[in-house]
């Protein structure tokens, strides 16, 4: 047996226990008569003492030998500490060891495993299996653990059933693209990866399994955004005889779950807002709440003064930032140069302090009165000390500019806190979406989302006006599952391929199956899927999904700790009956 | 709201209820002026009653035209049964339906949706979500996620932490053909899909994440043998500072767990065997033990007694039939075909009667008296009544050839129970196997399985006689899981890549990040993986795992539902930067 006792778990009340401890060497301090050595595993650190008056000269040499990240056994009698350790929970007591074995040594770590390392990012990736052994990663693991099994104990609570479906299926041209996997038994043709297990979820209410989860890897090759992953792992959910307010009120409920369990916080109810509404409040449909700074539109307050940017623009709006009327000169061009980015794009930025005195002062003095800046404060309820930012120009492009100055904002002023929560709701989308550079409709949920019955009518004439069952879960401005009420009809599916620029032959060749299966007694159904890795790192209060996924890929989709992906051999090739194109 | 309740749950209690219900048509009765109507869903059936006496002219023409499949939702009042069905769960009630919507129209569906179905394989295939609707197919698919839930609860319980681990590694050589994926965004490399995730688990312990489990989607392209699917699902686990006994102890109480939970059935200690008492009782590595049959030698009571083909065997082994004696001629020739099947490959059977009236009657009289058959009937451990069956030749094929008749035979006469469930271990597996095809050793489990520390000697001048920590639990006659004590240094890791042929430029490419890994302070440690697929299926009293699988392959690794493997777009293989070998 290799221990007795796990090393974060010896208290006071084991003094004079006989124990057997295995970990690894996290420090070692030789004060000549004295060494002690901090023993770390999964579950804490314990400090062993190794003394000239009660340990052998052997045990002495052997204790001195040791170097970090060694992994040993001792065996030993717990003691109390003369000089304890409030910070440890193991800290009133120390264990004087009388074996010790060592178990494998090791070279010296490239980095320090401690909280704050001095490694780099792509050394740790490298060595990430001791990247691991850091507490801040190994209790991100283990917290994205406990989020799962909370995650199915409510669903399964609910009567939902997980069922595995394939990762070996069949390449779609609609959205990202697939990753494919050469077929051996089957030359010249390929499975792909799922990038979600969409169709297969809507089989199975077909099938008359009417709750459906699974915690399950999607994939998606694409081009890597920061912080996106060519594997990730989703929430996927559905059910059938529901209508978009029973899934609503259900995934509120594992969302509200997982708020109370994991983080200990109580929210009554989700607010909810239209796609409509968040574009115009916020310009941003996965607004943060968390903190105020809605937009305020200010064309009627701002035109026909004599300022030219304001007069030529389809829209002025602004934000009022609360308590920054003091910044600097200095603070003020930062913003502006923020706005001005290209990843942003304003062309520039008005601003008007509201003094704590009540008077105001603008970068546009020159053509508005006190009356008129007074006006804009109260349109964008400002109070006195805040700084009134206001942008201009296209309406919709200027709605984004503005929300990327509020988020910007608010994280430089601290708004932005990691252990407040703020889900909302976001409802109403439309149905499709105009791409300028195919001159075609996209889906904007997928092609399988149906419209409101509402808006049906306008399918023909005006499909961009179409709005859909669809809705997403925001929190703390991150969307954290979205989902839909499906077609499940052939008919409307059909019409949707068409509108989505699919020949007959290709609808039926991809989508066959499904829209031969809603032919045989399918019912109303919809659903939704969480972003595993996002909904982790943002109830662990970080923004970053990378810090909570074990071994994850770098932004080239590299692997390098295992330096994956790799050349293969010329008859695995062979195989395959594939080429490389020189 | 689609429903008030679900179709399993009414009861008597339930009289003068208004309710809603919804689901599909399973059967309607028309007796002109009264029609039932059978309303399923995932949860049951219940009866729906339109009489004319009761019910609109217009409701009794709707519900006449209502096909098997068809979805529909109703409205009415819960009544008494006039004729009770004490076979359904409902049925003391009926719903006498005021109102009814057809949600969906359904084609009559291609086999029948019974428990006994009129379709056969492939079609039930096809049509996948039909089968599904099926109550054997629904009910294997919600014990899956039952099992599953059981093993995650447990193994949380006790510690363990739920790794995701990537599905997007590296391909290598050793053991079965993976399956690559082809990247876009490093031209000419290829990523593979994970046989297991095992060298992933093993960094995880490096990592000091010292319990580790995942229910996790594994991938072989390998020609497929009977009921073998591309796609499987382990339950992989791993433990740090353990040996053998902590591991064999942790997952045999997995298993008890499960036996209890799902199947109320209450094993105290699993037995233990070693491989080679199971290859000599049982010629076989995962005997089944609900029944006896043990093999008898019978080397020294039959040689040398004239008999050329015993005498010249190098093994004579038989078994005792309980309760056979009687069997026909037809029958004892049936049993001589099956040995001398192909498949098998046996040359002849030797057949002993031992009656009831304790005389012996054998197909061998002319060369042994009574009393020689007597002995063999002790040996066999044999009772009047039993029929002794005895096999000759080479030692292992033959052990092999009695282990087939001894399966064969248990199924004949009913030995195989499915409500009976007798787990063992099989334990001190032989570390390397020769392979007279390549001439060289292959790793009995895997390249990283450490040898027994007394065995390790033998290791440069007998590698085939060095037994490793590895061990198997066999549940009726099935292989459920395996693992074993890992090597954990470098040295033995690389000596053990030698040993089977890898050149040291072939180890450090392949495997190189794991063996540095063990220079970092590895840990003791060792796993576990058991093939969830099989063991839900046996628990369930079944041998198939394609009726547990949601959306099986079949045996040409074919999705036929969906139609995958598929040929993909020109440009999909330009971007990968392949050609498909004309």
């Amino acid at each position: 047996m290799y221990r007795t006792h796990t090393n974060g778990s010896l208290r006071i009340e084991n003094v004079s226990n006989e124990v057997t401890l295995s970990g690894w060497v996290q420090k070692i301090r030789d004060k000549g008569f004295m060494v002690w050595v901090d023993l770390r595993d999964r579950y804490g650190i314990i400090q062993l003492i190794f003394d000239e008056e009660r340990s052998t000269k052997e045990l002495m040499e052997k204790a001195r030998s040791l170097g970090r990240e060694f992994v040993i056994q001792i065996s030993g009698t717990v003691v109390e500490r003369e000089s304890k350790n409030p910070n440890m929970p193991t800290g009133d007591i120390e264990v004087l060891v009388d074996e010790l074995n060592i178990l494998n040594a090791a070279k010296i770590p490239p980095f320090t495993i401690e909280k704050d390392t001095d490694g780099g990012d792509e050394l740790r990736m490298q060595y990430r299996y001791l990247d691991i052994r850091r507490k801040p990663v190994r209790n991100n693991i283990i917290f994205r653990h406990q989020v799962s099994m909370e995650v199915r104990k409510y669903l399964s609570d609910q009567g939902f059933i997980d069922v595995e479906t394939p990762y070996l299926i069949k390449s779609t041209p609609e959205g990202a693209r697939d990753f494919v996997v050469p077929s051996r038994m089957n030359k010249g043709q390929f499975y792909a990866l799922p990038q979600s297990p969409q169709t297969f979820k809507q089989l199975l209410m077909v099938g008359g399994m009417d709750k459906y989860f699974q915690i399950v890897k999607c994939f998606r090759d694409e081009d890597l955004r920061a912080d996106r992953q060519p594997e990730f792992t989703q929430i996927d959910c559905e059910m059938a005889f529901v209508e978009q307010e029973d899934i609503l009120n259900t995934f509120e409920g594992l969302v509200k779950h997982l708020l109370q369990e994991i983080k200990g916080v109580t929210i009554d109810k989700f607010p909810r807002m239209s796609y409509e509404d968040a574009m115009k409040k916020y310009g941003n449909d996965k607004p943060d709440i968390r903190f105020g700074m809605e937009f305020g539109e200010l064309n009627d307050l701002t035109q026909n003064k004599g300022f030219n940017v304001f007069d030529a623009a389809a829209l002025v709006v602004g934000i009022a930032a609360p308590g920054c009327a003091e910044y600097t000169r200095k603070q003020i061009d930062k913003l502006t140069d923020f706005v001005k980015k290209p990843q942003v794009g304003a062309k520039g930025l008005v601003w008007v302090k509201y003094n704590e005195a009540g008077n105001l002062k603008s970068s546009v003095d020159k053509f508005y009165s006190q009356e008129d800046l007074k006006e804009w404060a109260v349109r964008l309820k400002a109070k006195p000390g805040d700084l009134l930012l206001i942008l201009a120009g296209e309406a919709n492009a200027t709605r984004t500019h503005l929300s990327a100055l509020r988020m910007h904002l608010a994280a430089e002023i601290g708004l932005r806190k990691p252990d407040e929560f703020a889900p909302l709701w976001i409802t109403d989308f439309p149905l499709l979406e105009w791409d300028e550079e195919t001159r075609r409709f996209h889906a904007m949920h997928h092609p399988f989302t149906a419209p409101k019955p509402e808006d049906k009518h306008l399918l023909e004439k005006e499909p961009g006006k179409v709005r859909a069952n669809a809705y997403d879960m925001v929190l703390n401005g991150n969307e954290i599952g979205g989902g839909s009420i499906r077609i499940h009809d052939k008919e409307t599916q059909s019409r949707m391929f068409d509108l989505l620029g699919f020949s007959k032959e290709e609808a039926q060749a991809q989508f066959g199956f499904l829209m031969n299966a809603f032919e045989y007694g399918a019912p109303p159904h919809g659903g939704i899927a969480f972003g595993l890795d996002r909904l982790v790192a943002i109830l662990g209060g970080q923004e970053s999904i990378r810090d909570f996924i074990a071994f994850p890929k770098n932004n080239a989709g590299r692997d390098v700790m295992i330096d994956a992906p790799a050349t293969i051999a010329q008859d695995q090739l062979d195989e395959l009956n594939l080429k490389l194109k020189s």
